[in-house]
């Protein structure tokens, strides 16, 4: 039968059917340290819809899973490829086919980096908004698949905003395009924003209508805050800010041992013990007096402050922020979790965590995206497996957080690393709902399956 | 049959179902001047969750349809019930339940309306952004169920922009919570989107949690055009306010027989001939620069333009858009449409108005909010049936709008009276997948049965 499968796909796809082993080999993990045991059957890689057509309807008629991938970049499991699957690569479907700076919207292919896009887009002084910290490295098509975040959300909102329609290759082969071009639009059910976030298990995502927003005019303005008293006063300045009106493009927190980490890897001088970071960034028209004002709630709040007005400047202090996934893999190997609490519960996330690193004796950097209330709490370990002990420490403070209001995943997905507690969350009728509409776009069960439901 | 479950019905609900014939004949209307021919079983009057899941148990159990209902000032006839059926009202279940500042959150009940939402946020200095026209007589819990819009969306953001999650009965009497109280959460398919819109046919929403924003600061300031060239001129000038950049708060447009019919009402002086009327409001930081610049647009562009800075005249000034509904009601029975697209097609969609004018001998008064391509032309006939001969004209008005990368509605929904034209535009495959969809949430075809998918 595999053999078959192959067969069928090397008819009709030719070289875009990859069987090397390094592929094959590439196409078992994504950036969240987890891999397939066993190696996928191939990887097709798409140039077109009709590509993605022809791999659905052979998978269809022989009952073979296919696992959707952009760059995999991902770091739930969610693109992760195994024994007797097709690994379906859109990354080489990377065309821009219109821009409308008018219509403020973009029509691309799923493949395209996300930087790439916005270099792309900035000389029409247009730019996509969300921002994932892997923009460089990461496909338009999968920050849609993950609904993906980013440092600008709580201004510039997430995925889930910011897509206007999608082109989708159904279980069956069937093309079908869902959504509008119009700002607004209320025609049937709003299956765009089914497929955000649905990690490839309700169809293959081959072409997108993005809303675009124009380039902020003026420059940006950053403010750096190091709170000695450590990362919980850090976090009650941040909803300091938030209380007090102002929305900064950028709200970026770093505990003691994240920032340490990074100061060690840059080689700059160790911050002192104890010390939290927070970094923030206002834009537009007001960026200035904005700056001004959270230099000072941040002062009232115990923050060593500087300001800079200088863009070169502040950049250079969110490279700070920007090294955390590296800085971390100099520590051992990480589980980079990603709950999402309501802003007030900011300071109360990082007591649970001190307590989790208490109670399990382990230490947890963590960073957050302090305008949202999304956490990126590190499960640092050694070796390819994650220990139980870990999973004990991440299973507590998942449970902390929904206590809290939260949510298991801000913006990177459930795939394979939380669908144990996906139904924790869901509730157990929710999740039945929701397996039941998985039922109805992938009746056999071969759209990534094993990933979100298990 | 309907005696059982009448008299279920008053065993566990007592006086609050209601079979007074006032109720049950305005139970079978909305403001789409359209009506059910006969009158339902009852009016149950909600006003708990409780009471909620005590109807859908009962109508589970004998298969008996349910139409939930706000205020009933929907325009598409979703909220219409009739003979054989239970309206199930929500409309006096109007406690807000939290207002969180820090969190720019509120959790309510859905029979709020919409005005006395906004007027008990704003000494919190918060406002919930969606403002469909008929905010002052319309329930939060249907603008949630038809997805609204309004004025303010181009900049604000439309319904589906502003709730995190929601509280919802299934068909069976089940409560589910969907969404999260966090600014980011993927967890899951988002079936927060999906209630969103889906007028009635996947649930009854119980409560919201709606994402708020701060009151903008500063005052509004307001530019009045006038077109004497008429309503394309005024359009294309509305485009070009948006291609240079600047993001109005709201943009209105009216055309020539809008405008007379306004002024008529409002016993103003009878505006010039065939003149359209173009009505901007800029607002925040940079709202005093922002209305020079339009101003200087809509100059060149041959309007001829007045510019307040006293936010009592700009009211003054919106004022006459927001009379459309009332003034067109003094010309006869209205079909009030609601097609919407792309900003750049808004000319090229009033020349197909003007053409469908001329080819069936009929007028159609249209207002836009010309900021988002959403269009409202309106079918002024006599008695209380559509004529065949505007079914016709507005058959043809749907099409042109599809051609032009439109929507059939971008505000109102689908309901009964565009049910015929829903799979023109999502394409049979999409249809059947959506009405799948409600298969799942609806096994018995119970909650909300005709409308939207006929």
């Amino acid at each position: 039968m595999p053999s078959d499968v192959l067969a069928r796909l090397t008819e009709q796809l030719g070289d875009r059917v990859d069987t090397s082993p390094a592929s094959l080999d590439a196409a078992r993990a994504d950036k969240s340290g987890f891999a397939a045991d066993t190696a996928p059957l191939a990887v097709v890689h798409a140039a077109s819809v009709a590509d993605v057509q022809a791999v659905m309807r052979i998978a269809t008629d022989t009952g073979t899973p296919v696992v959707p991938r952009g760059a995999g970049t991902g770091l739930a499991g969610g693109a992760n490829a195994g024994g007797g699957e097709i690994a379906l690569s859109l990354r080489g479907m990377t065309r821009i086919l219109e821009v409308r700076p008018d219509d403020l919207l973009a029509v691309v292919e799923p493949g395209i980096l996300n930087a790439d896009l916005n270099d792309a887009l900035a000389p029409h002084g247009l730019w996509w908004a969300p921002d994932p910290a892997s923009r460089a490295i990461s496909t338009v098509g999968g920050n849609i698949a993950t609904g993906a975040g980013g440092l600008l959300c709580a201004k510039y909102g997430v995925v889930r905003d910011a897509v206007l329609a999608l082109d989708v290759v159904l279980a069956d082969g069937r093309l079908i395009h869902v959504g509008h071009r119009s700002v607004k639009g209320v025609t049937g059910l709003d299956l765009t924003s089914l497929f955000i976030g649905s990690e490839g298990t309700l169809g293959v995502v081959v072409g997108a209508t993005l809303k675009l927003r124009r380039l902020v005019p003026g420059q940006s303005h950053t403010i750096a805050a190091v709170f000695p008293q450590g990362v919980r006063a850090a976090a009650e300045a941040s909803a300091a800010v938030t209380a007090a009106g102002i929305q900064p493009a950028i709200m970026e927190l770093m505990d003691a041992a994240s920032l340490a980490a990074v100061h060690a890897m840059l080689g700059l001088d160790a911050p002192s013990a104890g010390a939290a970071q927070l970094t923030v960034q206002t834009d537009g028209p007001a960026a200035a007096a904005e700056a001004d004002a959270v230099a000072e709630i941040l002062r009232s709040a115990g923050g060593e402050v500087a300001v800079s007005h200088d863009p070169a400047e502040g950049e250079r202090l969110l490279r700070i922020r920007r090294s955390m996934h590296p800085a971390i893999e100099t520590l051992g190997t990480a589980l980079i979790e990603d709950v999402s609490v309501p802003r007030s519960a900011l300071p109360a996330m990082f007591d649970e965590i001190a307590r989790v690193e208490r109670e399990y004796g382990i230490v947890i950097p963590t960073v957050a995206h302090a305008g949202d209330g999304n956490l990126h709490p590190n499960f640092v370990f050694e070796g390819d497996e994650v220990p139980d002990r870990i999973w004990a420490a991440a299973d507590d403070l998942f449970r902390a957080a929904l206590r809290l209001g939260g949510t298991l995943t801000g913006e990177h997905g459930i795939g394979l690393l939380k669908r144990r507690w996906l139904a924790d969350e869901l509730g157990d009728d929710q999740w039945r709902l929701q397996r039941d509409i998985k039922g109805v776009f992938d009746p056999q069960g071969i759209l990534n399956p094993g990933k979100v439901f298990a």
